[in-house]
């Protein structure tokens, strides 16, 4: 039952007895557990402290990003998002952290990219570490931060697409599109709603495991996920917007075709009552057997008929 | 007029003296009441002083959920549900709750699951009970509120099914299920709303029932509550979008049904004309009588007619 | 100028002189004043110090339930509700309360079935008042709230009633009456807010003129209160969840007339067509004077037309 | 440069040096500007003291209502309104009001019949002004606040009116009137909105410029506001569901109208078509030439044929 | 890298010694940096005091606006608005203020108006600088606040052509125009929301930055900001009805095109009929070969028929 850990001397990987020696020594230090197992979460209680309900936080997915303050640590769960290969979606990862005034502790059962990016900066510059573990917790919270705005200037940019289509008139998909934009959006502010809360807690009130110098920094992640929830509020109002706007061009669709309908009909269907007409079995007044004047006679008519009926269409402005 | 009590060495029935005795002795234990009668009540009141407006919300279904904390006990009414067999559909059952420093009363008219569940425990271990009163108060409660956890999930299905059959353009049943999922949603957030409410209360308060060790178990408990409101609220606005996506489908469907009518109309009308022509009892020119040339002349010429309008409405776009 | 007063000693009328001795004496009564003479409001306030600003709310329909506390007593404005005869339609009616530390003090322009009520209850058993002004006050205000419930529940009948109406696809009258429902939800809602806000404020700080017993039973009118609003909502909500539903059904009617329609023209143009064609006034190919033969030929044609036709219809599930 | 003052001795006109007197003197008195020149802003300026930036507000329409408390003055701006006889509408009237211990100010561009009502009152009693500026501050801005009812239940009266003619089926005028009526509501609540707190705040906070006495009677401006607000609130709310009942009804009639369009094409295609095939030029078995069975054989057979539909569409209920 | 300072004595440029012994020195003055070096944020740093982040947020486009109190200065990021020439629309343009006790620091990458503006003011007359930095300060917000009313007030010139030509029953580019419209205003409220609670913030709460003189002024353009709000969600609740009312008038006018279209089927096609009765192949009763009569006959009864179905059109209101 190993532990990574990193100090400011560099990566290593120590077992509890070593983890309890960092942590009465007093260096900072981060503890970074992958998919952990009941021991090592029992042996992380044992070393910090750490309350029961939070270690079982970490054991299964647990529903909202919260922070709790504890009396000996701070308990943070946090959302980071990855793209989920099978769905071809974003998907929501969690994140637990656990800050001691010295340690940073992150157990996760998935992959995190935040993690890794850090990971290799502390492995790269281990000195990083000696600015203390809440120097550490706001690289990690920010950089998981951050990684929410690529995420929504692509969906910014897709709702572009969206209102070029639904204005261009297409049809096929949109209504899809919009509930699963819709879907999405949705899901994400439930997700971010509460971290945005938790980083203006951070960011605003004191507590002894966050100096006030980190909490200056922390300002502006707040400002990110505040900025991810206003956008996320305007996506919402334009997938509205936009749904209304398919509608109203369905409707103008509808017209011009049933003006087209109409005009079909009231050119022909007189026309056709004309012909119908010559075309009775009696004996029509002026019409001579042999001669062809009738024929030209009801087609002139006809012709003038057509033509009064398109100038009159005309002046209607529907065609 | 026996109560079934619990404590820390087992289940037992006790008379009013018994329970007056135990009350006194400062061990915790659990009373609970099923269906109680006007003796029952008044026996409670006598023993612990409960209040007799409390009392009077165990006798009738109280409308809402709510916490009122007394001078000797805290009264908390909650809502958990039930299966309802004959409507298929799910209940609301209410359960009130006494919690006085050592002992818990539970009152309730219906069947609870999370009574039964934790009733089972307790006499399986009753050292369940030493940890306090208060610490088997969250047992019950966060059992009752993890349960309406699952529910959601199985709505969250079912929201998931109607948006596929949304989707896939079907309409048998949409508005009638959109309709009745609506009524659902209303119900169960007019009661997760309060109770919520009473959760924020009982975890960020100090109360002189609860200890500060349970309290924090209790922050669950309200996380519990706030994720079936943030559900609740994203079902909501999904039933809106899909009732929206519905109406847009029906409207592309129309659509499509006036396109292919004008189509035909366009297409046999003017059709229907020539052949009308040609069938006036009138002499035509250029028609001899025996000939067959004007019958494949005509015909020619309504293929070409019919061959541009085909033509016309694929650069259209209409078929 | 008789002014009706209870003790608890019973009901009696005493005229201004006797009201000044009643309020010097310290003991509970109540009186009550229905549609008051300016004599009486004069004389009430020389009496208890009422201040002319709630003096003359008392003589006119003020607007809005309020509370207000004043030096020497508390003055509360309510809606009761009742039943106008002539519009069928339930009316709202203001109560005046005035709550000094010994006296009850209502005025009124309509009839209160609450008042009623408890004019009862005090005649049969004049001990109540025994208990203080504040508590008949309770009984008054709990009274006037709970008889929304019933008002309620008939709403929400009315609503079931026009939801399956709804769904069965009835047309006639649908929208008039969600008009005139949601009207009467926005009514009444105008008048439930302040009064749930009044008992907010009454059951959460102290006063001098509402003993904390009494305070405690004021909790529960107002769990009357949040309830009639919290159903309110629920109302409004469904309403305008059925008016997108009736205007889904609509669509859903439309296109199936279309559809009809669309099917009628496609099956019988092309028909009409070709008996055109056999119509004109030219000789046909195969054709032969005296023959049945052609008749039967084309006949059966159009019947194989007509055949693929439905089948063609049938398999894009038109039919 | 004179202003027209009104003290307890009658109304009359002073320049900057009797007004600076009247100041000294600490009775109370009432400066009303009318359309003030640069001077008289300069010179009240100088004489009670009041900021330049509350002076600017005075020359020029400034946007919103709003009070501020200076160290030796209170501000308040206010909207009346009045009838703009060019646009048949409803305007906004700005009124600038400043309150010192002992006058009250009033400067403004527009006429104001609240300011002439007053000013008749106190010509008519110049014993008004004995009771304090702030007392006629009141008079002032309640006499402001009240004419908003009137003009409420204009509005409410032209929704009725819109609602009958909305729900009797009309078309004509009812989309502009529904936007002419928001733009209205949106208009009126951007300027009762910010009055609507100011009276809150006047009546709830303390201030050295308004007595206790006059502070209860500011509450029933509240009132009038916060009236006004919830009806504005309810017009709005109406209006939106106008609109949906007016789509409604327009669909019903399309309904309608397609509805005896398909009947009459189901009717007469059907019927078109017997006598289109009984028009080929064909021989057609059982048709003798000279008799006229056939005619009445087909004609009994299309008379059939109608009667079977009509009954089939009354069975439908489609007639 | 020189700075261009503006002091009581008038502009002129800097380096960093200059700048230091400026800000040593005690008099107020104004740094404006325009597209700023790495090494003049890094001077600046040095000199002032600035905190890192607060230059970083300088280097790039912050997302929001916010104020942010350091220890030793003030930091402000506001955006102003200038026209986008290449997209014919507003943009967001950024500017980063520091306030110290004595000097205003302001920072941009883009070209200001207000910045351009109050330079020329300070090159005019320099002794405006005497009154303080945070006065400058407010001479500059305001300008930049104010600047968002003629943007404002273009827009409501647009929402009321848009509106005339929606009542006027135009469909050309409405939906675009909606659509748009919304777009923007979404982006300037993502913008405004934040710059009016920094106005709120900073009239509101002392901070040694800003005498309690320049807070009263600066109410003024909290006030600004809180009218652009106010008239921006007028826009929107306008925008949304406009959509309404457009999707109506598409329906009026459909509902007028399938009238025309029934009215022109209703009449001809039992016209149609009667003449395709008569031109059937078979032996009529009382038609004569030769005789004129059955022809004036039918068209006799045709006339009536039409003539009687324009009367009931008539009676029925279609015509």
């Amino acid at each position: 039952m190993a532990f990574t850990v990193f100090t400011s001397s560099g990566p290593g990987a120590v077992d509890e007895e070593g983890l309890a020696a960092l942590a009465v020594e007093g260096k900072p230090f981060w503890v970074d557990v992958h998919q952990p197992s009941k021991e090592q979460l029992t042996a992380l209680g044992r070393v910090f402290g750490f309350h029961e309900i939070s270690l079982e936080d970490c054991e299964i997915y647990s529903e909202m990003p919260k922070v709790e303050e504890f009396n000996r640590y701070l308990f943070v769960v946090l959302h980071g998002h990855g793209f989920d290969k099978e769905n071809q979606e974003f998907e929501h990862r969690e994140l637990n952290l656990f800050l001691t005034p010295t340690a940073l502790v992150t157990v996760h059962l998935d992959v995190h990219h935040s993690i890794e990016a850090i990971r290799a900066q502390v492995e790269k510059d281990p000195a990083i570490l000696a600015a203390g573990a809440d120097s550490l917790f706001f690289r990690l919270v920010d950089f998981l931060a951050e990684r929410y705005l690529p995420l929504l200037e692509g969906w910014e940019d897709d709702l572009d697409d969206l209102e070029d289509r639904v204005l261009e008139g297409g049809a096929d998909g949109i209504v899809e599109e919009v509930i699963s934009f819709k879907r999405r959006v949705i899901g994400l502010r439930r997700s971010i709603n509460p971290q945005r809360e938790i980083f203006r807690l951070l960011c605003s009130h004191e507590n002894p495991y966050i100096s006030p110098q980190v909490r200056v920094y922390l300002r502006d992640t707040y400002d990110h996920m505040y900025r991810v929830h206003e956008e996320l509020e305007g996506i919402r109002d334009m997938l509205t917007s936009l749904m209304d706007a398919y509608r109203s061009n369905l409707s103008v669709k509808m017209n011009e075709v049933m003006q087209k309908l109409t005009i079909i009909a009231t050119t022909f269907m007189p026309l056709t009552f004309v012909v119908g007409l010559l075309g009775m079995n009696v004996t029509f007044p002026l019409v001579e057997a042999g001669s062809h004047m009738p024929f030209w006679g009801v087609s002139l008519g006809m012709a003038v008929l057509t033509f009064f009926m398109m100038w009159f269409f005309r002046r209607k402005k529907w065609l």
